[in-house]
């Protein structure tokens, strides 16, 4: 990964957190998903006035799906958090998990740390039990 | 609501469930949200490679939100299923809730049934559980 | 329903309350679920340390059909929000939904609304994206 | 952890399969979840009519702390897939998440792979954003 485009994606990131519906939490993040063709998508997390929520990562992911891409490189994350970067949450890791691209996990000031999608999630369950190959 | 927008949602919707990411359950799903200000977002169905999914009104509605939107007048719904309309499922409902808009719910040959979010959700819970006034 | 049983019911979501473990919502809620042979299993909420939470209702549906039952005659819900009864979210209304039975949904006072599953979660979803017939 | 209490686990998590409901998926799994006071729970995975299931570990998990016990040491899960050990998704990783104990992955050849829970979620999200003190 080139360091332009980790600082592209980060900035990227650090924008979208401002469209983060998070009344609940209080607790924004953004994301910035690079695909393979270049295009860039971002996402924040939208809370729900129920339990459940969306996360920026699965919001970055669903734009890109939804308008025909599948292929990623690297996902940059951001949120307030001081004391640690941000990593992605278990549900999110498990949309992150096939392939094994990169996870950009950042503080506000901009340092970050880059792991594999699949060193965050190890011995990840790659059997789909929905797969109909799955089911003799 | 004007038969001429809700035509367009139910075409956008059908148009949308083209990216449906759905090799699990070949079941493609696509989605067409009218936001307050006239801007239609679309979304489709995106099944994970493991047990969780994001459905086409999430993805619709994340994808409006993460742009700013978050006043919705409409969705329209489509899928392939001929016997019955496509009705959100329950968690989508829970998304849905909270003002009072129309849902439009298809059949592959553009018939409809519209429903009040509220409707698909009686006696919904609008107490949140997670909001700081509900703690004392 | 008879009235004994209801009372029943009522008054063991009440009691499972108290195990409910919402640290971060501050809103137990208990339910209380009658099998179809008469055996009664509770549940509570269980909040997790990030975003999502198991429902008063799942647990005590997971608590049984891991003992071996899937056929019920009634839920009873209890939390201590006095205005509305308490209502199963959109996720657990999906969860409830097949067969039709019915849901009791209280207020501290004991008095309640009952309704069945197949009411709170109108033109309900039944067919299914992962079953394989639905793949042809 | 002692050898017996492990293969007294891994055999209740195989026993706890035969109640699975997964007539979806045809992928049982099954649980058992050692209390930091000696107590076992079993669980198995539920799926759901519709989109969304309760993993065996959930299960487990919502079975003890409803019953009182949030304190755990050691939860081995088992299913029928042969050429890897089964392991938690990526939503159970963040459920089994906090404290610091064992996951015990088998084979049904009863042979297993043993991580600590933070193992299984590195960098794992410890920061609530439903927290309180979150909210400042
Ligand atoms: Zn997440
Ligand atoms: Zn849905
Ligand atoms: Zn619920
Ligand atoms: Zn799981």
């Amino acid at each position: 990964m080139d360091e332009t485009i980790i600082k592209e994606l980060i900035s990227k990131s650090v924008s979208a957190k401002k469209h983060a519906y998070c009344k609940y939490s209080n607790f924004p993040v953004g994301a910035a998903l690079l695909c393979e063709d270049g295009t860039i998508y971002t996402g924040c997390n939208i809370e729900n006035v129920a339990y459940s929520s969306i996360c920026a990562e699965q919001t970055a992911i669903a734009k890109a799906v939804s308008e025909g891409h599948t292929k990623f490189k690297a996902i940059a994350v951001s949120s307030n958090q001081t004391e640690n970067v941000i990593s992605p949450c278990g549900p999110c890791r498990q949309y992150l998990f096939g392939g094994d691209w990169d996870v950009i996990m950042t503080k506000p000031d901009m340092t970050y740390t880059m792991m594999k999608t699949s060193e965050l999630l190890p011995l990840g369950f790659v059997q789909n039990p929905f797969l109909p190959t799955a089911k003799k």
